[in-house]
């Protein structure tokens, strides 16, 4: 077998050898006849034949492939193509299990016993189903996943969190959850962010293989990448797509990772609606809430001062949602029945929450008042509609006509204000406590309902204001509710999860861009409410409770942390060598160290830095020592790599981490007056980080 | 009066020391006694009482706002609203210049000559006058701006291209040449973006003066949030300024000036729209270019594939536009006449160009076959029309009726598509000349509407292919030749400028959402062909022509340069304090040199760097051992700040641009083994980019 690899290697040799346009094909041919080799290896393997003839396919594909552009760019097409193919899927099997569900409920129409129990017990027995599935096969699949991503955005590597069996079970998982879609009221785009993440890891690690080499790079540009992907995938939205996956970094945003996000979302923007297409939904590529707002006057210019209002409410709102977030998740970590519960029996507590969430919107009793027969969809598209769920204007000279509501559902009691009303302070506290499920589930979309809710009410309460007391003249430009259920949805998400991309996602979501201007200024109001007193975001709250070492959440929890020089913190007794070190020292530092990167001193007395080696370099000096007689030192075979940015033990952790992150280097060496003192490495930060959170 | 300074000191202190609710009092009394005292030194100026009454005032008032929000966040307010306020008075001026000249046009209908004459000479007369006053009052004014602002928020300071006379200058010449608008072709994004600058660094400079300290952080976020002003109060869209801010950075955008160029450029954009409000122009704030593209079917599937080979072609046309842009920049550098007449007669070689131009584009010559007639607003309003310009459908059932071409200016002959393709060869020459007249002038606009114009020639033959050939019903869903035109404008302008956001641009200027994805699509792909083969973009040209120290320009004119080690090109002789240094050390270190941070070490003879001291601390020093007998060393007395980042000279020229401009340190220490080696400063990184775009 040696001989065979040894023969390999002479003859990749020669290849590189040869120069000019010969080389291409004598490359090919040798890959072939590796294949052949590889084929030769494995002769347990069936079908040794076809395989080596579609491996060299493939080698050919690749090739030509790669004339054209990168290699990567078919990566991150992929990417998109794929997780736009997973968000169509979803959609569809949710709305079939939804459909199903309707079925069942309307076909029991009569008898309120087994319609209560049809009801309540479907989204019961589906969120204990994903609970239990989830749970089982991989628990890092609850929850959002934004917290997560944001962590490995940061440089932190989980990679529990990436693996194809966590995909698996966020997917299906996260299937159920929407299925119980009216009762337990949550979404998907956080989680769809996170499969993305997963999508993308899995296509690195395709890339490695192809490219036969690990680029760092690469596989940070793909994190960026898939974060892009999963918001532009989920909504069809490309360009808000890459500004939530700019606002997700912890502090820079490279550049070099722009086109890519934007080429990505792109694809998975036009599957995605392409998709919708093919399946017959809709005729063309449209907008995945097309609203119809009027073009020549959408608003009269003083509304905007009422949108800069919805603004303000939408923040203080926020305020008031996230304060309950922040007590229920420090609740959940402190009630010792609680904690006995969620440790053993998490599809229990699943069972026993969605039963009282679903037995509170059970539509022949509260229900009604919460508008709760209405799909997640339904609920935002009736928010978004431009027609007036009032009566008409109670002129004198007009008779009045009884008009029919457009939404029936929001009008039980003829009064769409009082619905939206309950609608409102129902929903908080469930929504709170729909956020303690321990199964795969966003919270993005309902806030933005939410959202959506609060602006509704203003711009209801405004429209009928317009019509009954200062007798606007309606049949011209009649104030449009829409608009401010518009501007209250991107302003409430927005100031939850402290951002202010979903005030483009409004526009892309609708395809309406006549409000963009009033849409911003709300959504930007309601950021400085909610952003003021350093109060930590929706997913800062999640991160801080899970103990994920994601240094700008901890940094609001904690703001002493960031000032702690990094001397302070590292630890003792990293592997050295020093530049007249032997091959019995190599293999020492070898054995008991897994670090790529080894630090080479002058002497070990002096401990002054002259350079690193990398585990290949060593490697190789073993080697060589091995083979030859005269045994040489370290520093006179391997050429020690100089070590560019070196930080000093007074550098602050957060500096260290911004050093580290911006460079793409795997270890940072800290030095003082030329002598290491230490190494940071990644690794090394995430328990730095973890020490302090538990210290403080 | 040094009694009444230490009365002052006094005051200040004993203000310091009282705590509670008492000291904020306590300050303003101590402040408006200060301004009592300012007010007593320079008693030659008048009004003393009530100057100090309105600074007295002026406190207050600070001190009000700053309790609601930083002061940072009004100045990028100011910001936008200056910057929106001078982009509308321009327009409006221009609109009248514009006037003028068709009003004397027309009034001379019927005498050719005396037309030709009023055609050309307007314009040439303003041109002369545009470059003759930018170039007497700012020389620095000429041209776009944005090679300058780029190199400027790569970190280098230019501090000639911020000053108010060279805004003055700009701002004028900007108007004359924007008034000569139909002949020379030229736009207002980019001088815009470089006139925010400029506002941007005088607010940045009343900012310091309020505080009282400057701050380096903010002078680099008013830059970049400026970019994202200028863009937004030009146009009225806010996203895309943001974008664009983006994209300019050279290597990362940082988070934190995310919020406050939202905040920003949506300030602009609603000022920008609230003026053309006010003014009477609009109903309500609507897009700039508003169009009305039918929302059911806005094009079949099957036409992105259409909107990709524009974006193809778009890219073709780019790289033909980029290499004669390039050429002339180096014919004008090489060519000895032009050499002349430029160094002498700017107004001259200005005068005769534009002569040149307009008699080309006379409509009653040559003119007519290029639309001339048209402004460039009406240019583009034309071009995105969603009507058809060609006659309808000729079915034998339908009795052929001569529709009338909605724009007769492009139809002289009654075939726009003869028109539209005389238009685009004559035009790219054209507008080749016309970048290379010394005034200050956008090439933006002129980019974006001739994309148009090969989106609509696409637009309008696949229009006329599907009426006459294919035989679409035309009456329901005709091809809508605007999105073509939209399509074409984002990816001709986006891969003349290597940008992503003109995508957007598209968009928030013709409030038209439905043709989104296919804009992406086109512009990505346009993008693609004019990257391919790391040729430099517009702007790159513009900034290895001026010699401008931008990093990643040059780097795509010298390949080589990015890899060249620091410790080559670091300059020597840089001042170096000892521990052990006296007063006279001191005293001649700060008499030599004016760096603000000067390097401490071990002793000379070892160079072991300790850290580093700011001018002021040696000061300090200095007046310590003038008040005491007992002379001290500088280490005693002075606390050395630790260095955090230490580079090596082994890092290249690259590594080191990036880590300085992201640690925002003015200097940065190289050292090897501890020792002292270098410094690197902003202008000493501009020095070495210079030396090696000369050496190369």
């Amino acid at each position: 077998m040696d001989n065979v690899q040894h023969l390999n290697v002479v003859k990749v040799n020669e290849g590189d050898n040869k120069v000019g346009s010969l080389q291409n094909q004598k490359k090919d041919t040798i890959e072939r006849e590796r294949l052949l080799v590889l084929a030769a290896e494995q002769p347990w393997k069936p079908w040794q034949r076809s395989r080596s003839w579609i491996k060299e396919c493939l080698v050919k594909v690749r090739r030509v492939m790669g004339c054209l552009v990168g290699l990567e760019w078919y990566c991150f097409a992929a990417l998109g193509v794929l997780t736009a193919f997973l968000s169509f899927l979803m959609d569809l099997s949710v709305a079939k299990l939804l459909r199903a569900h309707q079925w069942l409920y309307s076909e029991l129409e009569g008898h309120s016993l087994l319609q209560f129990l049809c009801w309540t017990l479907y989204p019961v027995s589906l969120c204990a189903l994903s609970t239990s599935f989830s749970q089982r096969l991989s628990p890092s699949s609850a929850g959002s996943g934004v917290p997560e991503v944001r962590t490995m955005l940061s440089g932190v590597d989980m990679p529990h969190y990436r693996s194809l069996t966590n995909l698996f079970a966020k997917y299906v998982g996260l299937i159920c959850t929407l299925a119980a879609g009216r009762t337990v009221f949550l979404g998907k785009v956080g989680p769809f962010v996170h499969l993305s993440t997963m999508v993308g890891d899995y296509l690195n690690r395709l890339y490695t293989v192809l490219r036969g080499k690990k680029e760092e790079k690469t596989e940070g540009a793909m994190m960026v990448v898939a974060a892009a992907v999963g918001v532009a995938s989920c909504f069809g939205a490309p360009v808000s797509g890459v500004l939530f996956s700019v606002e997700v970094m912890s502090s820079h945003f490279a550049l070099r990772d722009y086109c890519p996000c934007f080429f990505a979302a792109a694809c998975g923007a036009l599957t995605f609606r392409l998709f919708s297409v093919w399946s017959g939904e809709q005729e063309t590529l449209l907008a995945l809430f097309q609203t119809s707002y009027s073009d020549d006057l959408p608003f009269y210019p003083l509304e905007i001062l009422m949108f800069i209002i919805v603004g303000l409410l939408c923040g203080a709102c926020s305020c008031v949602y996230l304060f309950c977030h922040r007590w229920i998740l420090r609740f959940i970590k402190t009630n010792k029945m609680l904690i006995k519960v969620l440790a053993t029996e998490k599809a229990l507590y699943s069972a026993m929450l969605v039963f009282l969430l679903a037995s509170l919107t059970f539509p022949l009793s509260a229900g009604q008042y919460m508008a709760s027969e209405l799909t997640m969809k339904q609920l935002l598209s009736s928010l978004l509609d431009n027609r007036h769920w009032t009566s008409q204007n109670q002129n004198a000279s007009v008779v009045p006509q009884p008009q029919l509501c457009p939404w029936p559902e929001w009008c039980p009691s003829g009064n769409p204000h009082l619905t939206l009303a309950i609608f409102l302070v129902m929903k908080l506290w469930m929504l709170v406590l729909a956020c303690t499920l321990p199964l795969p589930a966003g919270y993005f979309m309902p806030v933005f309902i939410y959202g959506a809710a609060i602006g509704r009410l203003v711009g209801e309460g405004l429209a009928y204001v317009s019509l009954n007391v200062i007798s606007l003249d309606q049949d011209r430009n009649p104030i449009n509710p829409g608009g401010y259920a518009l501007a209250g949805a991107a302003a409430f998400s927005g100031a939850v999860t402290h951002t202010l991309s979903p005030a483009l996602l409004a526009l892309e979501l609708t395809g309406q861009s006549t409000h963009a201007t009033p849409i911003l200024l709300a959504t930007l109001v309601a950021n400085a409410l909610a952003r003021s007193g350093q109060r930590p975001s929706f997913y800062d709250a999640l991160s801080i409770s899970k103990k994920l070492p994601h240094l700008p959440s901890l940094h609001k929890a904690f703001p002493k942390l960031s000032s702690v020089p990094i001397g302070k913190v590292l630890s003792s007794g990293w592997p050295v060598l020093e530049r007249a070190a032997g091959p019995s020292e190599v293999q020492q530092v070898l054995n008991t160290s897994c670090q790529t990167q080894i630090p080479v001193v002058d002497t070990l007395g002096s401990q002054i830095l002259l350079g690193s080696l990398n585990r290949s370099d060593l490697h190789t000096f073993l080697c060589h020592n091995h083979s030859k007689v005269l045994k040489k030192q370290l520093g006179d075979l391997c050429s020690i790599q100089p070590v560019s940015v070196q930080l000093s033990p007074d550098t602050t952790v957060q500096e260290a981490h911004g050093v580290l992150s911006l460079l793409f280097g795997e270890s940072l060496f800290v030095t003082e007056k030329g002598r290491l003192s230490g190494v940071v490495t990644w690794p090394e930060m995430k328990r730095m980080m973890e020490d302090l959170s538990d210290d403080l």
